[in-house]
């Protein structure tokens, strides 16, 4: 099965604990510009997403994550490695057909149906055991595919 | 001082113990396209540069870095962190002034001056505890600025 290319880094998720503070220093410190704000309770986070650039694929961002509660994903993320990077986000077109190409690769789905992401998009997470240590996502935009 | 925004997300580097095999993944899974292969023997890493896409501001990548020696940097992340995501690299217009706005600004500069980096950028790595844990890396890539 033909493997459906990345389009575009669409972000690189980093998690952190005080959000606000954040996004402050994103803002003010490396002149990014956040576009969106929303609290995701599925998935445990209250988020940022700052736009880095734009692109003919679409935009790439910084996107900020402060869990909702230590039993979350993020909240053990923060536990036991503490703030930083903790997973990136890869645009495609079709997500289902992406996924549905990648898992025949041999790489375990977290999400063999995509999910809610964020501002509408289509999102699903790959097995990071399976992407050498990396949580990877993979995210059709609204609107894109 | 004003800040110069970063102008696109550059790269993401993940480390990893056999990079002809990441390769190989990165491309036959993800349909990545390798357009740099190169050894920086003064930061102790064999890397590669794949393209995900193109912008207005250059393109953005994905680094894949392979110790040259386990007492290196990357050497020594994997021997504490594993496999996985290693730092992320913004675009800068200019990096000089991007590296004076960004210390005054009160962030530490692990490079107070640029060295060489991947495919001939000028590049500078800030201190992750002053980025919330985050390895962040400042490139101007050769021919811009």
């Amino acid at each position: 099965m033909p493997v459906p290319p990345l389009t575009r880094i669409d972000h690189v998720g980093i998690a952190c604990r005080d959000l606000t503070a954040k996004i402050e220093f994103y803002t003010a410190v490396f002149g990014l510009t956040v576009v969106s704000r929303e609290i995701n309770a599925e998935q445990g986070v209250d988020e940022a997403m700052l736009t880095v650039n734009d692109s003919a694929a679409g935009p790439s961002y910084i996107q900020l994550l402060a869990p909702l509660a230590p039993d979350t994903p993020v909240g053990r993320f923060l536990d036991r490695r503490g703030e930083g990077i903790h997973h990136v986000g890869y645009g495609v077109a079709d997500i289902a057909a992406a996924l549905d190409a990648i898992g025949a690769a041999g790489v375990r789905l977290l999400d063999s149906r995509p999910r809610h992401g964020s501002m509408g998009a289509a999102i699903a997470f790959l097995h990071p055991a399976d992407v050498g240590g990396v949580l990877t996502e993979l995210v059709q935009a609204a609107g894109r595919g």
